[in-house]
């Protein structure tokens, strides 16, 4: 790992993806440059973290004008490893793994879903929206053939280790778990986890306290 | 909205359920009472903000000891709103809403899918894993019927806004979004999105960086 990537923390790491997101909404509006204050409003976080999170990247901004919006969008797209395609596996078949397969997002922002896998031989050998779909015990060969980066666990929860443990042993370092249970995975490995009930959660809270006045 | 939870900012509620989950886990490994810094690690946040957010809970621990698990869960669960069920509908019968209504996770944390929505008739009339399908026509007498309090957008992003429309129309105030593309909602109705992307972007960054260095 770089010295400068090391010295990026984890917290600020995780942000940058969601300003970039905010940049290219910015982009879209035809906006040249974004202060810190509105490019904090549209993340979600405070103006000094901003500044902060982007002088990790040596951007500084100038003052009373703010921050270029297409210099900014490049630096971090470039620090996020976003400027080639990281292909992608999806372990499970199922609807979750057919609706990730289908995802416009994923090939659109770099990320081309490559294969599918399946434990079920009754699953493997056709396409799944353009999808080759193969069988899990190819795995190691798929990820060298395929050069693939990422692998998306998609199975239900009682499958999710054994399946980390057999992309972590086809050389996948980076996983990506939406199986709602908790994993582990060898040292050196990246994980991160989806919770699609997380936000359903931040829903509730304002419902309740809406509905506790009625308004 | 009550005067507490309007003094508690998005970003703590945004972080409350992380907290939770956090919780959840040292409850199932029999843990009774947590720091602030070993709650901070679980959650990926530090210390002192743990201890921040918490305070506006009421909550501040005791010296040595830390928190007491299962009452913070509980005052987490009831200030979130998790003491009771929120029926949720959704909204689009492609593979994205039949894995959604499939998901182990949302019933388990009390968000029951009441309902599947869909534009097309003929995916209408049927049940999806139990649960039944109507068209999007019915959604305003669903939503009164079945005390819908949240909708989950699964179309793609063309009918994305357009459906938002509808749920608001229909009366439902909290809308959680997953197709890729930003949507405005009418002032008074919550909204949140998830971005199945942003994670694999997260990714990126130590693969590129690890890739960088040969490590």
């Amino acid at each position: 790992m770089t010295d400068r990537a090391r010295r990026i923390p984890e917290a600020t790491v995780a942000r940058l993806p969601v300003y970039l997101r905010s940049l290219a909404e910015l982009h879209d509006d035809k906006i040249a440059t974004v202060s810190s204050e509105r490019l904090a409003e549209m993340a979600g976080v405070n103006a000094a973290k901003v500044r902060k999170d982007l002088s990790y990247l040596g951007s500084y901004g100038t003052r009373g004008v703010g921050y270029d919006v297409e210099y900014l969008s490049f630096q971090m797209s470039r620090e996020l490893g976003l400027t080639h395609d990281w292909p992608v596996v999806i372990v499970g078949a199922g609807n979750l793994g057919q609706a990730l397969a289908n995802y416009g997002g994923f090939r659109q922002r770099g990320f081309p879903v490559a294969a599918l896998v399946d434990a079920s031989r009754e699953k493997v050998g056709g396409y799944i929206h353009g999808v080759p779909v193969h069988h899990m015990d190819d795995l190691p060969e798929l990820a060298a053939d395929l050069g693939i980066a990422i692998g998306i666990i998609a199975t239900p929860a009682s499958a999710a280790q054994e399946v980390a443990d057999a992309l972590a042993a086809a050389g996948i370092r980076s996983i990506l778990n939406f199986a709602p249970t908790v994993i582990a995975v060898p040292e050196g490995t990246s994980l991160r986890k989806v919770d699609l009930a997380l936000e359903l959660q931040v829903l509730s809270f304002y419902q309740e306290h809406r509905d506790t006045e009625g308004v």
